[in-house]
């Protein structure tokens, strides 16, 4: 009978430093102990990719994106040495590999590479040696042997593409919070840990602000139906299992409130309403690689309408250029540039299946004299632009009205 | 015509920061700009190796040498991407690469790997394009595709393995000194830099304490007949060549004065006079890592003798150790440990076609009333053991006699 194999991925905060690394490989060989086959994916200690980036920026500010990976990549080598080392410590068996070394390949596209496939034969080979393997998160290999790092978050990936490719049992993703709460537990203490969300609801989720998992790992796992579990690292109780279809006497209409503090609102004023006006705008805005999430365009009864768009605040001044280029260009007005927004979203699959749950959404606010400025719906998710000095209310009333203070 | 090929490599002191890599990459783009082909090899920033041989003493002791591989070849990774992103700033092309990427084959002894061989296809390809060529030192691939490091020093020889792959017209080795010097400058101002010195010279004079190269790069070069540019990367004048024969009217009897201090003499006393008494003692030192450099037995006309050995300060206790126990099952006396001792050595390829230096540098020492605890000899060296308080007069005496302060 063969041995039930798991898939853990440690991230950057659970390896922090030499106490860190050393519990985890507490963990890890606990979990090898029982009887368990283990593939360890970890990412880079603690801050080190920030501050290799920050080196990088010192030396040139417009780096080459293949150094830029050539130099990311480091990070995780680092941590997969030390880890096998402190395994090793403990007396057990583990070797570590870097992306390359165990064939992630991935295509050309530097700091932000997508996985093609895994040759997963060497991960097998030391498997059946009776080792834990160790992998550098994060990173692949492109066919031409250039180092390729996945983006932001990449060790999720690592760790969700492994368990699909060796048909792992389970997929645990560690992290320095329990699982995955019902709203951020700082804002409104009575959070509860979720104790199942579907892979759906997670992407809204993390898409909307909950930072706990990369966006592009759970459309994969969803992809290919590996079930994670969102869990803590610093203690060994169950976290939350994200999976494909909840099953529950009652749908929940809404299973979690999400808050994003970290998007700008930008306005252009009296724009001649006819057609086309925009397109400019935003064809200039996405070649400059400014990404726009909520785009309202208010029908007018006059000649003049106004548009309003998001973007991510580090992209604000520079869409902020580009929108008052485009505003005389097209004859429009005043550009106004808020930071003082926040985008206040419920997510849940139930709303699938109800109606009213906007409007409900909207009096729960209307209520609290809360003004929405920008509103934006998908199928299981409702999200409000509201003024920043709202947003903790907004959270907390939204979180008790929608029953999930129970 | 082709264009002439200049392998430089850059030590850790040169690209210790921000600065220093931004000054190194303007050098070797005022090289590029004057037509030459160039590949750079790079060591890690500043103290980076000892700063992780440090992290993964914390957390094992005695770490697994495959995993200390994985975890010291990310400092020169490292430096090869900011290498680069310089490089790029100043409006040059330029392309990093692993020791892995670049072809360079090791045998399998992690920490102190051989090079088998080079596929230097990649670099010939990345030339032809016009870019410069930045590999990172130190590091290679065994045939398992598992990360190896060839020693301290080992982005010397990478430097002289890749200068003989590539047939380059010159191997410039910089540091953070002008060259090799008749004597360590710190100790003697009246030190002199050597324009040209032999490979078999710089081999018994960075064997004997001069730190400027690693000896097994020189044996390399030898053997390829590559020759050395050693030189300063915080100038552009020229420093001293390593070549097969100095062509010189009059051979130098003494090229130089090599102090060592970093070893420590343990002696056996009271050892009971009967064949293979030693042969034990100094199997088990071997066995147990214990490298022993000079062996000196004094011979005796009562039934007892002296044994005395220098080992490496770092294997002291260690050896220290060992001596005792043998001490112990020999039936000998005391065990003596002295670390205030320094080996003063002079070299020079004169000494081969010359005698009577060995009895001068005697007389140098006698007369100064410096004692000579050990001798050793080579055939173009010879060095004495004494007291480390007469170090500095005894090189500067030598230095002087020998006629170098000219």
């Amino acid at each position: 009978m063969s041995k039930r194999l798991v898939v853990q991925k440690y991230g950057g905060s659970s390896v922090a430093n030499v106490e860190r690394i050393q519990r985890v490989a507490k963990r890890v060989v606990s979990y090898s102990k029982k009887g368990y086959d283990l593939v360890v994916v970890v990412s880079a200690l603690g801050d080190t990719t920030d501050e290799l980036i920050e080196l990088a920026d010192k030396i040139n500010s417009n780096p080459s994106e293949r150094e830029m990976d050539m130099l990311l990549s480091t990070g995780e080598q680092i941590s997969v040495a030390l880890l096998a080392m402190a395994i090793h410590k403990l007396g057990s068996e583990a070797i570590s590999f870097t992306g390359a070394q165990v064939g992630i390949i991935t295509d050309n596209s530097h700091t932000r590479a997508r996985i093609i496939k895994i040759n997963a034969d060497k991960i097998k080979e030391e498997l059946k040696k009776g080792r834990i393997v160790i992998v550098a998160g994060f990173q692949g290999v492109n066919l031409n042997q250039d180092i390729t790092t996945l983006g932001r978050g990449g060790s999720d990936l690592t760790a969700v593409a492994l368990a699909k490719e060796l048909a792992a049992d389970s997929c645990e993703i560690y992290t320095d919070v329990m699982g995955i709460y019902t709203t951020d537990p700082r804002i409104e203490p009575k959070a509860k840990k979720i104790k199942e969300i579907t892979y759906d609801e997670m992407l809204e989720m993390a898409s909307l602000g909950a930072q706990v998992m990369q966006p592009r790992s759970i459309e994969v796992a969803k992809k290919f139906d590996v079930p994670l579990h969102v869990r803590s690292s610093f203690n060994y109780k169950s976290g939350t299992m994200i999976v494909k279809e909840v099953k529950k006497m009652e749908d929940v209409l809404v299973s979690g409130v999400t808050l994003n503090k970290s998007e700008a609102k930008i306005t252009l004023c009296d724009v001649p309403d006819k057609p086309g006006a925009a397109v400019q705008l935003f064809k200039e805005l996405a070649v400059s690689g400014v990404s726009v999430d909520m785009i309202v365009q208010n029908v007018s009864h006059t000649r003049q309408t106004d548009i309003s768009f998001t973007v991510a605040k580090a992209d604000c001044s520079k869409a902020g250029k580009i929108a008052k280029m485009a505003a005389k260009k097209m004859g429009a007005g005043e550009v106004l540039v808020d930071q003082d927004i926040a985008r206040v979203s419920i997510v849940g699959v139930g709303m699938k299946s109800h109606r009213g749950v906007a409007a409900k959404m909207f009096g729960i606010l209307a209520e609290n004299k809360i003004n929405i400025e920008m509103i934006s719906t998908s199928d299981i998710s409702i999200s409000c632009i509201i003024k920043k000095k709202d947003a903790e209310i907004a959270v907390k009333q939204l979180h008790a009205e929608f029953g999930l203070n129970k």
